[in-house]
């Protein structure tokens, strides 16, 4: 296969530009080919039969579009659609779950995590599941956070709003004595300093983001995939709707002249 | 037409069901199907080529179920949408904007009116242009509060957390000095105490839903078509993903029985 082929990330919205930047932080060379289902965002409170069914479609998508690997950058996607895509594609596919899974069972000290994500990734219980495959004896707490994507979405990531809530939901993980917090969420790491004040210093934040980063480059070297450095990687971003909005929020967590010399296409599925 | 036949109602979500609340009420005989398009909730950042998708499916679905007219209980869809369906539908074709419109042009004492809702709703102005339609000389000032939909569906609908992001939403609309708040997203007549702590006692709130209820009985009495009084109504549910958390909702919101007798089915388009 092709190395100097794209990756392909995909997310139910904006949230997954958290696992871009990290990719582009750790990977430079690699080029990206976003996809960001807003027109059917949130998928956090969606069943699994339909978020099989939309991620299904994003990664016909991406394959039509040559890439190399895929990374479902949603927690909710990979909860749901890992095995499937895993199974149907002919690339390799990586969800943010297992590497977030991971880092939290190596760096739990007591062995009690707590998760918090959406409903749909809570309810799952996939984190959980994840982390007592690698450390069977350790505890997990989930906590799903609605409100926090909106947050996020509404610039308040360090607003008092956001610490009542950030209390509010924190609170019965801390009562069950987590020293792990695992930021179960693509939105969640840009609440990180206000989850982390919440926590308390003896509380460390896992980061599934810059997790799964490491394992697509772990995953390509081992493949002989990695990009050579010839050319500036030019990267494309879809989404199915509202380029705008995803063009503003991306200028706030991306680079900015990735996305300004790159413009944002829209695409819409059915 | 037969009398007997249903009144269709959608929404893309839960928040239409406060409408169906409202028709319920003012006209007990009518048996209503309803439609929530939880699987693509919400619609209020979505564009209006999407939107406009979104409701032709919806009405057509409607449509099939024979129903004798359609209200948009969506104030994103009613403002996007309305015009297309009323030109498309074979049937009378309602939306809660201008309802909505007309009473807050009735009641404002000063001139000065204030209007809460989605992005999308304050974005395409439309209840400032019915509004003017009516009363030239009245100005309309438009607050989008994307955080209320969601703590209503957290149920903090009486919370801290919700007066505080009331004050913060409402203190523009109040600074403009206005007499009434149009309660312009579905979901907002739930957050009306709280909208009415904030706002004081010289503000008066209009529900568009309730004066949609209004309006629907005048067409249908103006039209011969409102239901005779021979049997109970036999409501149906419908709703695009996540049936249970539909129920639960509903049962918070409507008469049990309601929900109880006839349970939510299914269905997903596409």
């Amino acid at each position: 296969m092709n190395t100097q082929l794209p990756i392909g990330v995909f997310d139910s919205g904006v949230g997954g530009l958290t696992v871009v930047k990290e990719i582009m932080n750790q990977l430079p060379d690699e080029t990206i080919i976003y996809f960001g289902d807003t027109a059917r965002v949130p998928y956090g409170n969606k069943s699994q039969e339909t978020i099989v069914k939309y991620s299904r479609q994003i990664a016909q998508f991406l394959l039509k579009e040559r890439v190399k690997a895929i990374v479902i950058a949603c927690n909710t996607a990979s909860a749901f659609a890992l095995e499937t895509l895993q199974k149907e594609c002919p690339v390799p596919v990586l969800g943010v779950v297992k590497p977030g899974a991971r880092a939290a069972a190596e760096v739990s000290a007591n062995g009690r995590i707590g998760v918090i994500g959406t409903e749909g990734t809570v309810r799952s219980g996939l984190y959980g599941t994840y982390i007592r495959e690698i450390r069977p004896e350790v505890s997990v707490y989930g906590k799903a956070c609605p409100l926090f994507v909106p947050l996020v979405e509404e610039g308040l990531c360090e607003d008092e709003v956001t610490v009542l809530m950030a209390k509010r939901y924190l609170q019965p993980l801390l009562a069950e004595s987590v020293d792990t917090i695992v930021l179960g969420c693509t939105h969640y790491p840009l609440l990180r300093g206000v989850v982390a004040q919440v926590a308390g210093p003896e509380v460390t934040l896992v980061n599934p983001a810059f997790e799964t980063a490491k394992d697509l480059r772990e995953l390509l070297t081992k493949k002989g995939l990695l990009a050579r450095k010839d050319r500036t990687p030019e990267h494309r971003f879809y989404v199915s709707d509202g380029a705008e909005q995803f063009r503003a929020f991306a200028n706030s967590i991306l680079p900015c002249e990735m996305i300004e010399t790159d413009a944002v296409n829209v695409k819409v599925f059915a």
